[in-house]
């Protein structure tokens, strides 16, 4: 019998002051949680100390996920781009994590918090809840994983696995 | 005799699209152009592989210039926060420069366009050509350095070393 092919799906809610993150295993058929976290960065260290302890903690994430037998891909959370300066914090973050992946050779995909909501709880005007909700269900959790930006980041995750099979069959169509 | 304490100080001008850098060398006395150069970014390719290519190139650099006979420290152009895409997008640019100085354990140091001109022109309306002039005067040429990326990169540093001697009296005094 051949294997059921399976795949990983990493997805990372970038922030300077904490970063999430939520591995999840999809097969087709089952979504598994594997791991999720959240790394916090101390304010008090100068800026390229903090980008290079996240940097290296997104990058040890994926080595330690990385495996000949299995596909992985990476989804980031985007942002919304209104206030300047945390877009300018929030983008040097991201490009941690965009960075970490380009470096591993694994594909990355970018969803904005818009899609993240619409795909994980079917409509755009789930709120934060709504999504850790929405997160514990689909994983079939007991409880919503912690912290709040571990459940965000299994979110983009989701996504990506919801968004991914709608992406082929419109690639199909092309 | 004692050997002259030499210090490198290699100037980064970030961008996406094109990063200046340069490299002086100072012993007190003399300042003296070792290296200049830009790395252009294929604007075909996707971000992620264009943050690699700009944290290799940078490392690479930084690399070449680690000695443990000499010290180093960064200087890096910050940029001002106008136009909110463009601050993201020199702002991830910008982070690979602090990561890759941060991972070669170097001391990082940054500078705005405004802070650059007033130290490298002495008052700050100099214009783009009088921060080129600038440079070559300061660094005994006869022809300013090319790309203007490269003269700009090295504005940061020779700035940089002005302002250390400066920051040195000043510390001294508090």
């Amino acid at each position: 019998m051949a294997a059921v092919p399976r795949s990983l799906i990493l997805g990372i809610d970038p922030g300077i002051a904490v970063t999430g993150y939520g591995v999840i295993e999809v097969d087709g058929r089952t979504t598994r949680l594997l791991d999720s976290g959240a790394w916090k960065l101390p304010q008090s260290k100068p800026l390229p100390e903090k980008l290079h302890r996240l940097h290296d903690s997104i990058s040890t994430l994926l080595r330690d996920h990385i495996s000949p037998d299995i596909s992985i891909e990476v989804a980031v959370e985007d942002f919304f781009v209104g206030h300047v300066r945390a877009a300018v914090t929030i983008g040097q973050a991201r490009a941690m994590a965009l960075l970490a992946a380009a470096q591993a050779d694994l594909p990355v995909f970018l969803y904005s918090p818009l899609e993240v909501k619409q795909f994980v709880t079917s409509y755009g005007r789930g709120d934060k809840a709504q999504v850790q909700e929405m997160v514990r269900v689909l994983l079939g959790l007991a409880e919503a994983p912690q912290p709040a930006d571990a459940a965000d980041a299994l979110a983009v995750a989701i996504c990506h696995s919801l968004r991914r099979d709608s992406a082929a069959v419109l690639k199909g169509a092309r």
